[in-house]
């Protein structure tokens, strides 16, 4: 990890810990595991399928379709009102707990730190605003304006814009694997945040460092 | 459904019932329907982020990658023999029960036939060979000379190409919801094969028809 001037952060379920959208999901269906599972797993599909397709349409429209996708699936009817609040739950989101001192040690370190999310600029702004974690990044990095999602490799070079820095220079962090594949693929030293004990995916060259949390991360990078 | 000239057809799990992989798995695990569905689930995601990626890897070498992340996930360990039977299992296939008949309808209406798949040009042959089907098509296109997989629009645009006939004179027909969405995105008139009565995807402009199997499909077409 030596020669790490700058850290990228992917947001949701790496540094955000999205529980509200199981709490808000409880609170419709008996089974809000199933409903956000699926939820989840659509959103992402929904990023991958209209990127290849070239239809891009930015991830709050992404995650409504999802929402739709998955509540028609399981036979769960609701009114706009639970809509609207099912999805205000991506904005009501809190940081794991280890990651206030994690991002703090790594600043202290000296690093540079961005966010680069699949998020509209306004998702971004408002979850990092709840999550009180707005003021610890210098680049705040949407896919918007490109209009297509990760893992294009058009995304991670937003980080060497960004921060005017060779891709060596830039360590990228994502608890989503293939996120962190992508961008291993696209060149950047890639720590995945391994925090479920999943196995590796098979996707080429693998992460350059596993973590099982933050915290290590910001013992790791040191 | 007027002006229909040629039809083209997604494969696995449209014409052809990968039923044998089902049976291979029940062989190494006492739950072979868990095994089967993540590793589906496995090899559609690695040709969509490989895609986005940039990185094409054929669809045989995708289709291993993914049966050895769903192993892994499933704490099932098997010898190289019993891996090799499991991926045979995608060679050793059959159609779906209505499929020669419905085929025989289309091809007695005067229409032209092809197979669009992802798979590579060796494994569709021989699971149409297998199947008793390679004569009823007078194209097999593969995505594979493209390197890159459904839903990109140039694997719709084979399609095109092999029959010399514009979009609106040939059906794209496909049991995969997300593929029946590509092709009417890229333009092709679309049959959706909803076989398990899923609702709709969210993924733009909807099939032109949907149908619950191939003998109704034949029948739409008239």
């Amino acid at each position: 990890m030596d020669g790490i001037e700058a850290v990228a952060f992917d947001l949701y379920g790496t540094l955000l810990e999205v529980a509200s959208v199981g709490r808000a999901a409880a609170e419709v269906t008996g089974e809000p595991a199933a409903l956000v599972d699926l939820w989840r797993q659509k959103q992402l599909e929904y990023t991958w399928l209209r990127s290849l397709m070239g239809r891009y349409q930015d991830f709050w429209a992404t995650t409504g379709d999802a929402l739709d996708y998955a509540l028609d699936r399981l036979s769960v009817v609701v009114d706009e009102a639970t809509r609207a609040r099912l999805l205000g739950a991506w904005l009501d989101v809190r940081p794991y707990p280890e990651v206030p001192d994690a991002l703090d040690a790594l600043a202290l370190g000296g690093r540079r730190l961005a966010v680069l999310s699949n998020g509209t600029p306004d998702m971004l702004e408002a979850g990092l605003a709840a999550a009180g974690l707005r003021d610890r990044f210098e680049h705040v990095l949407s896919v918007d304006d490109l209009g297509v999602f990760k893992p294009h490799p058009s995304v991670y070079e937003l980080a060497l814009k960004a921060f005017n820095l060779p891709a060596e220079r830039i360590l990228f962090v994502s608890s989503n694997a293939w996120d962190a594949f992508g961008a291993r693929a696209f060149g950047l030293p890639v720590a995945w945040v391994n925090r479920s004990g999943a196995p590796l995916e098979r996707l080429g060259a693998p992460p350059t460092v596993v973590v099982p949390d933050l915290a290590a991360l910001a013992e790791a990078v040191g």
